[in-house]
């Protein structure tokens, strides 16, 4: 159950239908934003009785949610919400934002190396996995903190907020200490422990689809981390399991203009995951961003071939030159008026 | 079995080539291209011993396909086929074909009405299927022949190329006395004999991917085509079954590119069918255009909420106008020469 | 439009439907049941008015068809359908049937070996593939009218009814002339000219399940037959296409109880093309049993390493004839009278 | 990469060898087995040089891991895995072992009645979900602690060991209080660190597939558990995510015969989850069983209409009953030894 409370409730009002709240022997969750203050209601085991509540002061509507997901509805919060990383606007900025950098961090040269290339080249995020979550155990599972240390060492140098992925609920706080982007990989999608600890900390969350997940199923598990009082989430489509093996993933870009109908958070593509396949990643870049998308996730390597994982779909940094050129002119064309500069 | 002919290779030793094989007890199937004759070897039933062959004059290479195609790949013929729709040239011609009209022929007044308005926005050919495959036999099935008519009847008033659906071989006469394009639904895709009287006869052929068909099966069912020596296949995209049920299908843009690698034959997106929903249509045609398709099929009905089969999917007159013009912005943008004139 | 004729309506009452629905411009089709007629309504562009209809003599009901199958469902036709190819009852016969044989008819030896052993075994009917749908063209198509001799000459020898594919409309009177048991491939499941053809015979059709068909356009497809007059339909479940590769197919064998809930047809199983592996055959075989198939299709061939196509899910004979002592005491454990007797 | 020892390795040996793992910057995983001990070696970025280490003495192998599992593989390890759970033993015991119990913990008076007629019908173990996933954040998530409690008592008083689900690693401590067998659901099969945590601990642990999870994924997974030290790992297939509606999932029967040629762990069967509809639980768990089944798993609720969650798919105390007694002649057919006696 949600209550919705009225723009001009106050804060005594508020406690108020708190204090109802405890008396029935549920929990009530405020969940603040912008325009008014929600306060979820857990703990009910069935349909709950609201005449005690719908009539207090202050409050506007008692929702009993049937749909999976109401927090992150547009007819619920009909603007655009725009999350920022750092000084990063990401949802409906000057223009839609480029995060560039290796599937995993493998050493300080490698890390250093890409972040000054993608920084020069344009990139406004710096991504890089330090956890990395693998199919087998006995294959690199990712430097660890020493890949957020090095992480947190390239962002000191070129200024690029970090992305990076957390992958349970007991290093969200080490690794919050050094992302500026926290990243929920598609298989952790579900894990729902890690989404509501991800909803306590303010820090924005890079959501991305799980790989059987339906749209419903996305949109709900960032419910998750909004009904805990985080409404900085980003959605991220990094392609879906299809019976097609020709590409890695089915990148399926029609969620794009689909979230930003029935959502108001922004929505990112990933289309080195999703195609799995380097010669497919500018075609399907420039597709996303013509069809809406606020940003783009892309994977570059100083040495592909060498890549300890996933090599075959990250961009040289010659090739991620070219499509930043490529891209600058694309959002010039689509009217953003701060298309980013060509460092000199 | 292949046989490749080298460039300057004459009839005579063509002839003796045929004559080899028919001595093998095999059928020769010539296959004429603008650059050399190959000669498919028919009715093997296992390995077949190409000694007597390799060394006849004229022969360049004797190919054992493992794999389900040869003909259509780009490593057999590295330039792209421009198939010509009447006199419209698909595949690389001054920029990417529109093909817009209804889902079905309902009425004269329909189609005339619809013809004249895709044509005013700007459409290169028109659509509209006489034949209409539908899960159950109990609904409306097209106006068939009616509907041929019908649509010739359009094609005169406007000069529109007509493109329609042909569901089974004994048809394909019929047919093909009416449609500048036949095409193939997905349902048929593998429907080798359809596939193989569209390969006998010389109109071109509009091929849509079966909804699970794998992108190997899809270039195999056009390779079928190519085989019985019709070179003028035009594939298209619309849409794979996936789990999701959020969009009719899910639209695999990524074969786009893919294709145009692996293929030198013309790829187009459908997507109304991809989609199933009127808003999702502009922004995943805008995305096809980019992503390098040669052309895109919309339906468009003069009432969709009236039309009797497809409405949702389908654009308004003044939708298909709107898209219209933002794809000539889009064409000019992607440096196609001859960006259509909006008409006065 | 279907109407329903109620039992005791005579031919008299049924032409007088007949030619109200001429006279409203529309096509009768009668479609003669056990128990009582139906008249399937074609030719209507959308909804038809029924009123000059309902209350004609005999007319039990007029039903609108929403959903897209009616006369193969179990409201429609409580009873179960017993299809009898030869003399062989399918459908709730005195056990489940067993079909055998190789994937394609490569030869006389080939299938005259397998056909003796087959029926040894205590097969109950042959199967065994002429015309051969292939994903490329210039791979083995099948020994076609020579593979349809030999299987009559198989027949002959042994008494086993013949089960083989027919892959389109103008092949279905030649194939007809041959096969007890007219099987539709799973490419062909929405050949919609091909189901009207097998309508319009009267042999009896093993209708394979469309690799990404649901369920309800499987029985929509068995629908098309029906609603041409022919109720001789035999389902089978053959394997679905889904994202998993350990295996060919993914078995869907909760399709069994569903389908005998919603429909009266028989209902079978392939488990060698659904898996693809050998050893997995004769454990879904036993399951696909218990789980209530009304048979279930094998394929066997006397040196599956040397099968032009199959071979890895192929059984030996040696195999074949473990798993028929199985299934034979699997019959006795489940209740069926008559489990056939091991030959001497 | 693995270091296998042989059988008569002392632990002089195995010492020697962690020690040259470490000095190569290294970290060692003993991995204690039935027959022999084998040596993860993690840490390694790349591929590691192994001479120092595979002329040691006591080394029998050194396996540089290419497949994502080695450990849960029938190679590595030929002879069944027999999970003991309390005292009911799974794998190869005396009979398959039936798990049943409601979907969700709802009240004392729900579980205890539950459980009461569960073990009166001749269940082996009582299921019941204390933390639930769920889609979303507003609907019912579970009694949790409560719920654990619940379910100690009602085995109090039955004597039926409890299998539960863990949600987090941070919760693995507080249910294995109270659990018998862990439950590790669909959502969670690739929540790494929760399989990590399962794999310190020393309670046997039921581990769900994915809902799209390949087979070597699946496998994969349980190997990160057996990595880690603890190899009591039971896999339960409950159905993978596929296009077709008519079921909840798609039971995918097929693996139970496939993972028992490719590992020694004991799997099992969720009809409940994989099709969603009470009426095709029977067939589908009689299926499993012939197919070779460990054990099922039973959704049973002494009101199904009023249940919380799951109640289309749950069996009434009369259905289960109904169940057990086939079930019980279906194991006589089979063989078991010691089919489990009907209680008075």
């Amino acid at each position: 159950m949600l209550i919705v409370m009225n723009h001009k409730a106050g804060q005594k009002q508020i406690d108020a239908v708190i204090s109802a709240v405890d008396r029935m022997g549920l929990t009530a969750a405020p969940i603040p934003g912008s325009e008014r203050t929600a306060i979820g209601v857990l703990g009910n085991r069935g349909y709950v009785d609201d005449t005690t509540i719908r009539d207090l002061p202050g409050v506007q509507e008692v929702i009993h949610v049937s749909k999976p997901y109401k927090l992150v509805s547009r007819d619920f919060h009909p603007r655009n919400t725009i999350v920022k990383v750092c000084d990063v606007p990401v949802g409906e900025g000057k223009r839609p934002v480029v995060v560039a950098g290796p599937c995993a961090v493998e050493s300080e040269e490698q890390i250093l190396k890409t972040a000054r290339a993608v920084k020069k080249a344009g990139a406004d995020m710096l991504r890089g996995g330090a956890f990395k979550p693998r199919t087998g155990p006995h294959t690199f599972q990712g430097l660890r903190e020493e890949g957020l240390r090095l992480l947190a060492l390239a962002r000191e140098e070129t200024g690029l907020p970090v992305v990076t992925e957390v992958m349970s609920p007991d290093t969200v706080g080490l690794v919050a200490e050094y992302a500026d982007l926290m990243q929920v990989g598609a298989r952790n999608m579900q894990n729902f422990e890690l989404l509501k600890e991800l909803g306590r900390i303010r820090k924005p969350v890079l959501l991305k689809r799980g790989m059987s997940a339906t749209l419903e199923e996305f949109l709900a598990a960032a419910e998750y981390i909004l009904a805990e009082g985080n409404p900085h989430v980003i959605l991220c489509e990094r392609g879906i399991r299809t019976f097609e093996t020709a590409t890695r993933n089915t990148l399926d870009l029609a969620v794009v203009p689909l979230i930003r109908e029935l959502s108001h958070l922004p929505v990112m593509i990933d289309p080195s995951h999703a195609t799995g396949k380097r010669s497919l990643v500018p075609p399907m870049a420039k597709a996303a961003l013509i069809a809406g998308a606020h940003g783009i996730l892309l994977e570059v390597h100083p040495e592909p071939d060498k890549a300890m994982s996933d090599g075959p779909q990250s961009l040289t940094f010659h090739g991620f030159e070219s499509l930043m050129d490529e891209i600058r002119r694309l959002n010039t064309f689509l009217g953003f008026e701060a298309a980013v500069e060509k460092p000199a």
